[in-house]
């Protein structure tokens, strides 16, 4: 269990999230390669109280941050793509390889999850308001679009590339943030690529960690989190 | 001018686009990156004909793809950064400055981005539908938030970190996209960094040859674009 107290590896992260964001956060991408890396690490927990100088650690005001002492980054691309580096279960290391690898972390975050994360909008945080329900059918189509792009690449390929690498890691995070439709699951190979990444023990340890802090930290009232 | 059709690195570009992409096409990010490397590329043009074993090599069936004899991939992103290696122009060879520069290539495209490209779904690709005027207001809202954000980063700081980066040719080429508004010019300091960037002999000469591009292949007939 690399989670550790004593480790040189900081990564933060909320202490609490509604159930809909449990599982999801972005730090279980980290958490996730770390585990995969074998390298321990312990967590700065945050909470809606975060101070004004978080900024300046992360402008957005999200998490995960990380710092090992040599290198302080933001942005969970960047820093599992620097966890990646120290470890060839996640990135190969010759130059066709490791950016074939890269490409696909750009590919999750900025082809596919846009419009993933444009369908959690209209579903969850503005469901009910009038445009939202004008704009589903449209924003369902162009995520179905994005997935069968996704799924015909993969064919009956286990990983995008390959082998198992830091653009899978990615990929996977960002369908996961379908699991409030059956989406995936029209895509046979998709959902089962799904289930192979999530099948890795250091993503089950990875989710083990992040759900079991939102546990510990459950507000006892509605609206407690702080 | 690098553009020399017997150069090694290949990349591809659209014949042409209408006015509402000219300059903002992906590929300006890669020429970009290109000149400033002074690496010499030779261009394949692609139309709304290209066949479909493109998506073999671009599986979301956009350009840029990059080659170079060594090494072949997509996402603008990668191909910057991996372009980033082989010039400190682009990228410092310090791992801390490295990965500063690489995190803000994901801040660009995966925390500002996203909230840009959905004000330009509801300022042009669906101008006039009832759900783009509802979202109007909010999805701007959530722009100006980015943009307040990069900004107080920024400060008074000519780049996001403490030299031009990778980071900034791609959160500048992002602003752009915010050019059919007044958005950007709300926040001086950004202002300034917009313009500081686009004043670079590389941008400038990047944005020349992809412009060029379509006033050569501009449709003689409207709906003639191919």
């Amino acid at each position: 269990m690399p989670v550790d107290q004593n480790a040189a590896i900081e990564i933060t992260a909320f202490r609490w999230v509604p159930e809909f964001a449990q599982g999801v956060v972005r730090d279980l991408r980290v958490r996730w390669a770390l585990e995969e890396a074998g390298l321990s690490y312990r967590v700065r927990l945050l909470g809606q109280d975060r101070p004004p100088e978080y900024l300046l650690e992360q402008p957005f005001d999200q998490v995960p941050c990380f710092s090992d002492g040599k290198v302080r980054i933001f942005e969970s691309g960047a820093i599992v793509q620097y966890i990646g580096e120290q470890s060839e279960t996640l990135l190969p290391t010759d130059d066709q390889g490791r950016f074939r690898a890269i490409q696909w972390t750009y590919g999750a975050l900025n082809s596919v999850e846009p419009a993933i994360l444009n369908l959690l909008l209209v579903d969850i945080f503005y469901a009910g308001e009038e445009w939202a329900k004008l704009r589903r059918p449209g924003a369902e189509d162009f995520v179905k679009l994005k997935l069968k792009r996704v799924s015909e690449w993969l064919g009956d390929s286990a990983w995008l590339e390959d082998r198992f690498t830091i653009g899978d890691l990615l990929m996977i995070t960002v369908l996961r943030f379908l699991r409030h439709t059956k989406l995936v699951d029209e895509f046979p190979n998709l959902s089962d690529y799904l289930k192979r990444g999530e099948a890795r023990p250091a993503f089950q340890r990875a989710l083990a960690d992040q759900l079991a802090t939102y546990a510990a930290n459950q507000p006892q009232l509605e609206g407690e989190a702080a």
